[in-house]
């Protein structure tokens, strides 16, 4: 129908738009595409490789392979498949080979201009074996397209916002104050006076503000029109019809991309967006500043808009969370020389004699030894980190709710309201990958049963084999993520146990601390080397799988992804929280995990505090070397093989870089793939800020001031160091926003359990309300403690240096709920063990219900679509009515004005 | 705006449609109304009380007001606070008022006349005392009116959908099982074919199907049109101007209502809609098939059909859950000669002696007395139950699930999908109530502030008075429902403790049971007397709250009515499943509620047995009573009152009947309020079958019987009982899904709670795995008995007759988990209490979360949109493009046929 459309559009003259005819187009004269600046109407480049056909024998052919190869890894193994799967054409030469694709450019290339396209090729540029095809579609094929794509264009009429006259002061007061940290990027088009806008039609040219052709469709649009037209055209070989994408996976093509609008450096006088956006938006100086998100949203699209307003509100709402956070550390801080237990235990009157840390080696010890530790913990351990929890799962909620109004509120100033999602998702062209495993199974049916030769489709049983190899190596990545975890528990435990053997006091003094580091740091380095092992395996699995479309691809990539990388963030996390010191046996009857290593305990006031430290460490770790490392340094060092590899002395390159044109030098930009590494590593850090937020009140702090810094740095890589991306439309940011949901509601559970099981909250709770006898917290460390008779350890497990404190030891205390040595069932699980037991479960149990119940309500309560915007999108859609109206009265009670206004089509005219 | 283009309307003759002109409506031409078929074009009929003005110093004068009252009770309240209002005016005299209505009516009427519709007035009729107002809208207002409600419309082009190669067999095979459940309706529009539909637009006549002019707009629609012209219109009494709704609260209207199709008697051989609905849907003879979705929606409009549709579907899903339920029963019933702890109980050598169940009268009995209550305990406490529960938490997900997919089939159906109903609430007009108080606001701050007269609106400052009422009135409701709560239960206590004092051993030996029985009976109504208190409470609240539109006024009245009829019916049966018996004390120190009543203990198998027998009592009689009597009877009731109000002698009634006109007949059938008391009776029904079925498998076979007679009696009332309800449109059942969503989410914990807390499941585990001696349920009895020292007791507690059961008893036993009196600590709670304390809790947690993350899963495994939906609406859209295209093309390109074709305007002839 398309086609239809566009040959009838070719066939009748055009009266309306510029001095291009259609004819002229079709004839290819090409000075019109640099006509008035140079480079603005090249809307799309394509690029080939021009080596091939002139040195075929030479061994630097496979040049092409690796460039390729660099640039988009998959398809050149796909092309091999595809290339077996023709016929097992190994040795058909490459000559003929290269000559294919000519002539498939050329057919191509006819197609394009068949639609409309003006098309330029320019093979004689500074970049050897690269040859250009500069795109540019004239006004007539950009009003078809916006028409056909119902983009909405700015009319002539402005809707202003009834301003409330309540708020006004208050707004007005706030403008103020925000003022300052506004960007300065001359936005005329503020929240109060918008453009109303309508879906485009060229039956109603009219009503569009087409005061500057030139600028009516921006570079952005522009671009995202040619690129529809680009994934139409096709180029037939045999019986396949290959499109762009399978064009570029063919190596026919090398590369597909928009141009920038410009260069970002201020030598010309002409200011474009990507400047502003550099200078305003892309510095760390502005890092305190708002962005300018529809600046973003009109030189990079919907999608991207979307990710930094997104980034943006998830940094606005840390602030918050990380001064409560540092809040509730101070309250700790503030409070820990109060705090009974710790007094309690650092308290050298209290003499307490423990039983050993470990066999043989390590002997008793006095219980003051783990003062400093008791104090650290209850920093993150007080009172306030149960009602912090509590604030965070609020505060998740709330973020939830604030981002679905704010994208209600951008999807109205964008002019997305009934922009549909759906629509889109069904216009999507099968991948090129469905269609070849899809023709496979065709052909393989035909050959067993030729008389019901029709086209198949993949099933699930098609997929089966992927699905097994998919949970299979689920499983896998499961075991290892566990095994490595082991492994390093392995080596804490031999470190920890052959160290406390060594005969130098200073180094078993520091032991625990030396051992704890040094594992985290191994832990940190695992886990970002899995991370970037199971990003490559998620997407191999995708690709196994053979998704239909781009979306489903998209869409199953992300979650393989997701859960691969959240497993191997949080499964250490896991481990310390819930399983560590909670298996260990007790004193004379302790667990061993392969012969002779006991099971790891935690410091004397649980898991806590080393949680915290794991948290904090990988946190970091995560950030700084993922940020500053792979962010910052990888993209450098790709851009600096891309451009040894196209040949150039990089002596030369400072000064070329000026001369080169706007094409050349968006070619050595890397290429953008995609937003969701982007989105992953915020997912993740979100589940750092609210899985175990009760242990860990300062990750929201560390979170800030990453993502401070995050913003500025993805927003300098968009707009300096990617080539344009083109501009996707969305409503929403999709997937993400259920993995942020599914984050916040699996923290209340998570964060129930931290407070239950891992910290001491509920013994000294139970104890101050249950045993205590006088109602205080005195006595608690010592209810804790269970008495061991030394006389019942096991054989060989007796401490080496019995008489290492200077005294002899009877009896030894562990901290654990047991029966005592003296009595009916020595060591038994005692009474207070279950009644403890009891109120963790009751804690979880209340603690869940209850925030889930206000997480709730706070999403009932903020309601998802701002009032306010109601209204407006409801005026609007008057306004525009009555617009249509007037305009329609206007063009057809005065027939005479039709023809003085020559810009304005009449529906008679273009009828007849 | 709307003014001004139905203004122009009439200006400018109509050359489209009918023979009707613009002109002759205005006249008031009435011979035109009941041209046909003498009632077919009375689209829409208002009454209002003619005898006033001939009798209004008779004393029957008040008879108005009664009729009013009877109808519309609460607008006459208003009538007398709005007279108040206006100045004291009681003593104005009742003759001046007449006149104004009068007067009223005639300005109203005029309007309308001038808005196009045509009129015609029957005073002279039947029944008197009433003058019927009946109007007519003509052709050209049919559209003026579609066209600015952008109905959809069938256009003359069919979608058939492309079957699936792969379930056509399948298919064909179920519908040929199904095809006698299909209702005998000849429903040519199957889902497969269905006529495109497209937003009625006169421009774009040619597009659609006017074959046949006079059902274009069916009956339905029609009257639609006819009552948004209504609402619309308006007459200007003083400052004040009144819309429709207004002059009924103020008597110048009594009624207003559409008429019904034709009779629902096979006499007449034109068969209509109704009388096939009547014959086919309104049977019970017809229990067993299915609904007529389509003429159901057809006949009454969306809102309603979507009602039927969720209860079918809902009754459909209940077949499966009963199955299961019975299934579940069936278990218990095969394995209770299985069940080792009632074998224990029964068995007559386990001499087991219990201690007294109250104070002095009752004295100690043997445990084999317990025998019956622990074998039917066993029906509903087997582990099968905890399946059923985890099943019937499924099987609500599923529901929900199936629920948004058939919702979403019938909005493609419908043609719904693109109606938007933010866009109506815009449109909603401020109730009248509230239209006075903003009013009474603005005088009132016109007289403190003369200079800043502006027109007020209410805030929540305005409604905070309301607000406060309703959280005293809900607190009040609260406390009453524990008040009655606490009323039963003393009864129950003192009933029992006379009934045990008495001296007649078969009075003695029924005393439980009678108890118990009558007990319940009285709880089952109160809770039918406080649901019609609480539904009156609930409207008179929202009444108070002044809310500004009606679908607010709606909401606001439906959560109310929910939250108190949700309390009144479940606070009883939450008290017995979490604290009867909870709370008890122990033999020697029990707890005393009001001196010397002790609290209840439940049978010795738990409190299950109690709460089934609770359940399903309340279940029964809610459904049987208020099913039957209130809603067969009292319609009958009010409908008898209704004519002998209008003074008709019921004699000739019967002869009469037949010769009255469509409109008195209708006149005489009670006016459909709302859909709400419907869907209140079905949701608090869903709470039994989920909330507590854990306790009581049978609950969703009782809901399944209950729900196959509501249909049809239901279906009778709307077909034969009540007034035709203006068609309303809507999308989805609105707030009722949020409740049944909470609800199922609800009864997961409530659930997790049943089985953890009121059955013996988990004791029974503990005991199996942790304390068996054998690993079997041998000796589980007497492990969950407790020894009590019989010379324990306090005084003034002994047994009268210790000697009861023929021997001296030193030790009696008791349930309960505590130390024995030759303990260290006597009677102190033990360890396996809390052992099994954290066991319970333990199962809490993961039944709760184990089920919603299954139930998540449901929700997410499932595609809220049928796949073959969106593929149908994606080409059915194409669909319409192409055919778009192809008439605009005939259009066009044949300029000459326009003349000869006048029924089809050209848009040249419409805009010069």
């Amino acid at each position: 129908m398309i086609e239809e459309e566009a040959g009838q559009e070719d066939v009748r003259q055009d009266n309306v738009c510029l001095n291009l005819k259609a004819g002229e187009a079709a004839s290819g004269d090409q000075h019109d595409l640099c006509s008035k600046d140079g480079q603005k109407h090249m809307d799309y480049i394509l690029t080939y490789s021009t080596k091939k056909l002139f040195s075929d024998l030479h061994p630097s052919l496979s040049l092409k392979e690796k460039t390729c190869c660099l640039s988009c890894c998959q398809p050149c193994a796909r092309d091999q498949s595809l290339r077996k799967y023709h016929g097992g054409t190994q040795k058909q030469s490459l000559r003929s080979q290269e000559e294919e694709k000519v002539l498939c450019r050329e057919e191509f290339e006819d197609n394009l201009k068949k639609m409309g396209l003006h098309l330029e090729k320019d093979e004689s540029n500074r970049i050897s074996g690269v040859g250009f095809l500069k795109i540019h579609a004239p006004w007539d094929i950009l009003c078809r397209e916006a028409e056909f794509l119902k983009l909405k264009m700015p009319t002539k009429e402005f809707y202003q916002a009834t301003p409330q006259h309540k708020m006004r002061k208050l707004n007005a007061f706030f403008k103020r104050i925000t003022a300052p940290l506004l960007p300065n990027v001359g936005d005329t088009e503020t929240e109060d006076i918008k453009k109303v806008c309508y879906p485009f039609s060229r039956e109603k040219l009219h009503l569009f503000d087409l005061s500057d052709m030139d600028s009516f469709f921006d570079t952005k649009t522009r671009s995202l029109i040619v690129f529809e037209v680009l994934k139409r055209a096709k180029c037939n070989r045999g019986e396949n019809s290959w499109g762009l994408n399978s064009l570029i996976a063919h190596g026919v093509y090398t590369e597909a991309y928009p141009l920038h609008d410009g260069d970002i450096e201020f030598e010309n006088t002409d200011v474009n967006d990507r400047m502003v956006l550099y200078r305003e938006w892309a510095s760390y100086s502005n890092f305190y500043k708002y962005q300018p998100i529809s600046l973003i949203r009109k030189y990079f699209g919907e999608k991207i808009g979307l990710y930094f307003a997104w980034l943006g509100l998830y940094t606005q709402m840390l602030i918050f969370a990380a001064i409560v956070g540092v809040l509730v550390f101070l309250y700790g801080c503030i409070t820990v020389d109060d705090d009974i237990p710790s007094m309690e235990i650092c308290d050298k009157r209290n003499n307490i004699t423990m039983c050993p840390l470990c066999d043989k080696s390590c002997s008793y010890w006095k219980l003051t030894m783990a003062c400093g530790t008791a104090r650290a913990s209850h920093l993150f351990d007080s009172t306030a980190t149960v009602l912090f929890s509590i604030f965070m799962a609020l505060w998740a909620a709330m973020f939830m709710e604030s981002w679905k109004r704010r994208q209600m509120r951008l999807n109205y100033m964008w002019d997305l309201t009934n922009f549909e999602e759906e629509e889109d998702s069904m216009k999507d062209h099968p991948r090129a990958d469905y269609k070849i495993k899809v023709h496979q199974k065709t052909l393989n049916r035909m050959q067993r049963k030729p008389h019901k030769a029709k086209a198949a489709k993949l099933t699930w049983r098609d997929r089966m084999p992927a699905y097994m190899t998919f949970i299979a190596i689920m499983l896998l990545m499961f075991l290892m993520t566990f095994a490595i975890l082991f492994g390093v528990i392995i080596y804490r435990v031999t470190t920890q146990a052959s160290l406390q053997m060594s005969s130098m006091p200073s180094i078993r003094a520091n032991v625990r601390l030396t051992v704890k580091s040094t594992a985290v740091i191994i832990n940190v380095v695992v886990i970002l080397i899995l991370d970037e092992v199971y990003s490559k395996i998620a997407r191999w699995l995708t690709i196994l799988e053979v998704p239909k479309t781009d979306k489903s691809f998209e869409q199953r990539l992300i979650l393989k992804t997701f859960i691969l990388k959240f497993l191997n963030a949080f499964s250490p996390i896991f481990y310390i929280a819930f399983i560590r010191g909670k298996l260990i046996g007790r004193p004379g009857n302790y667990l061993y995990i392969y012969k002779s290593y006991r099971m790891e305990e935690c410091a004397h006031t649980g898991c806590l505090m080393e949680l915290c430290i794991q948290l904090s460490i990988t946190m970091l770790g995560k950030q700084l070397i993922q940020n500053n490392l792979f962010e910052i340094g990888i993209p450098k060092l790709k851009k600096l093989i891309r451009r040894i590899k196209t040949k150039r002395a990089p002596v030369q390159e400072e000064q070329d870089d000026k001369d080169l044109k706007r094409y050349e030098a968006d070619f050595f930009l890397e290429p953008f793939v995609s937003l969701n590494p982007e989105y992953m590593e915020m997912i993740i850090q979100f589940g750092f800020v609210t899985l175990f937020v009760a242990s860990f009140p300062l990750a929201p702090l560390f979170a800030l001031l990453n993502n401070v810094i995050e913003i500025r740095l993805d927003a300098k890589k968009f707009v300096a160091e990617l080539r344009r991306p083109v501009a996707a439309r969305a409503k929403d940011i999709g997937i993400w926003y259920n993995l942020l949901r599914g984050i916040s509601k699996a923290a209340i559970i998570v964060n129930a359990f931290v407070i239950a099981f891992t910290s001491d909250f509920i013994p000294r709770l139970v104890y101050q309300y249950g045993y205590s006898p006088d109602g205080t917290m005195h006595g608690f460390i010592n209810h804790t403690l269970s008495y061991f008779n030394v006389s019942h350890f096991q054989a060989e497990t007796h401490p080496l240096q019995p008489l290492h404190l200077g005294y002899k030891v009877e009896v030894c205390r562990y901290k654990d709920y047991r029966m005592a040595p003296w009595s009916f069932n020595p060591y038994d699980i005692s009474k207070v063990y279950w009644a403890i037991l009891a109120g963790r479960l009751a804690f979880v149990i209340i603690f869940q219900n209850v925030v889930m119940l206000l997480s709730d309500f706070v999403d009932w309560v903020i309601p998802d679509i701002p009032k306010e915007i109601i209204t407006r999108i409801y005026e609007e859609k008057m306004q525009m009515v009555e617009f249509f109206m007037r305009e329609e009265h206007s063009l057809y009670s005065m027939p005479m004005l039709d023809n003085q206004d020559e810009n304005r089509p009449t529906p008679q005219l273009r009828r007849s």
